[in-house]
């Protein structure tokens, strides 16, 4: 067993966007854990462009140590049409900030293969950190009939658990982007614990630290000041309010501390078409059916319910002002 | 207008059922509703069956002069293979109680013309409590196109919002008998009280109210005491639980006393397909969509989120053990 202080290993799958960047810079921040690689997936921008993000953040941190594998272009169905948002994150994903591209470049192995290799490798000692749809994942897992068991835990940002979604009414966006590659993982066996819009919904970073972190000095205060008008603007016209939601950091944060969040448990199916396309749908077991359902005899999987909303901001303040 | 003594007209759609029966019983002891008429349906049982018991409830009751329109024996699609549920009211709907068949036949129309012509006799006067999957109430719409504008209210004990499903764990058993019909429904712009198993499974008739029944000499309070036991079992497996879910007494009462509940609104749409079918999810407008979804411009309906259950299950009981 590894020893308490020994630092979780962590591989951060990502479509940066800008809450994907106050994630990655946060788990930079956060000695509990140890970024042993990025992945890239299509979402909030296409993935060449989510590769480039996460090379250029990486070199912006002064961690070019750390490999990039670059994820798939198409979902699992290899649909092609993919619903990015640039108007969430603006057109390059970072707030139109107009970065300079990045020197490096991804690794050799595709994502699937580095989350495969990398979870055999240590075996039950990774935990991946899914902040985009759930293509790469469910592809490491129909690749290696063993990566379910070898993985230690998955924390994916998804789903919207009994609340409306954000891509529309009844999905959450990262689940919305590929509904079949969602319920292949959720149904895999692996230890999973979704983070769903209905507990990042009450993480929110207001206007006013906002002001705090542009009057910091620190590298990533500075870098997160610039990107993160586009998302304060998109929150405003979306949700009439001054503050954005946290929903990446507070996935990351979820992995460096357990404790910030409750959960239940029980079997989670995805609607993969209809006008439902893309709803998670987690089965309670409060009632005993007479018939089989398609929930039953499915993996059982963490969902978290309740945050300490109050804690995860002010890690987020704490480590990202520095 | 009506004055306000001038007692509420009332068709229940209905396919008796447990709950049917407590339901059509407290209508009838109910001053300030007037039964024109009932409607039909399948779900607990075959429509076939269903007209039976609506017959005999009414001729156990002593009043024959309301009239029965039997209803559709297949979805609004036409399938014919409908989820009866035998193991939750009992092989005859009612209990297994081997009741005697009726004198009485249904009239000449069917459920949806007699709909459409009492809402057109009564315009904006009709309410129908719907207590069944939604076949008839669909089926009125599309025969009339003035029907949605013609009747009062459809006060409808159906869907699982932002809760597991009684179905299965996406879907409430009434809206998964005809999900096609209920989208139709909850989309046709008439005015729309839905009363959601979120809301009734608050309404609950305890094992000791059971026995006040039973100590009753009241007609009514006699027979249901009769019917239950079936109903109290199939609780007792399925929720592990000595008490029965007051699922159609808690709509007809909000028929009777709308202040029982307190109702959120929204466009609400159906998922017709795939492992959610019958999932009944409401667009609360706490976002605004970038893009057109499948919840834009659509009709809004009343949605019940809170219910004052003690006075429910007090209305219940001084009504039925007179």
């Amino acid at each position: 067993m590894a020893s308490q202080t020994e630092p979780k290993k962590i591989i951060i799958d990502t479509d940066p966007g800008i809450d994907d960047a106050m994630a990655i810079f946060l788990a930079l921040r956060s000695p509990e854990i140890q970024v042993i690689g990025l992945t890239t997936i299509y979402g909030n921008v296409y993935t060449t462009l989510a590769t480039r993000n996460a090379l250029h953040l990486l070199e912006y941190a002064g961690r070019t140590d750390i490999p990039v594998a670059e994820g798939s272009h198409v979902t699992l169905m290899k649909e092609t049409k993919l619903g990015v948002v640039d108007f969430v994150h603006g057109t390059d994903g970072l707030g139109n900030q107009n970065f300079p591209p990045p020197n490096g470049k991804p690794i050799e192995e595709s994502a699937a293969e580095f989350l495969v290799n990398q979870a055999k490798a240590n075996p039950e000692k990774v935990t991946v950190v899914a902040l985009g749809p759930l293509t790469n994942i469910a592809l490491a897992i129909q690749m290696d009939p063993e990566f379910a068991k070898n993985i230690g835990q998955i924390i994916l940002l998804g789903g919207a658990f009994e609340v409306n979604g954000n891509a529309n009414p009844a999905a959450e966006a990262n689940i919305f982007g590929d509904p079949d590659a969602a319920d292949v993982v959720f149904t895999s066996g692996a230890d999973i614990l979704a983070v769903g819009i209905n507990v990042t919904h009450q993480v929110v970073l207001s206007g006013s630290d906002r002001e705090k972190l542009a009057s910091s000095k620190g590298k990533f205060a500075q870098y997160l000041t610039g990107i993160l008008e586009v998302y304060f603007s998109y929150h405003c016209d979306a949700y009439n309010t001054n503050g954005v939601y946290l929903h990446d950091p507070t996935a990351l944060l979820a992995a460096v501390d357990p404790s910030l969040v409750t959960c239940t448990e029980g079997a989670v199916r995805v609607q993969t078409s209809g006008i439902t396309r893309g709803l998670t749908l987690l089965y309670n077991k409060q009632k005993r059916f007479e018939e089989v359902t398609e929930w039953s005899n499915m993996a059982t999987v963490k969902v978290a319910v309740t945050v300490d909303a109050p804690r995860v901001v002010k890690l987020v303040m704490d480590r990202l002002v520095a």
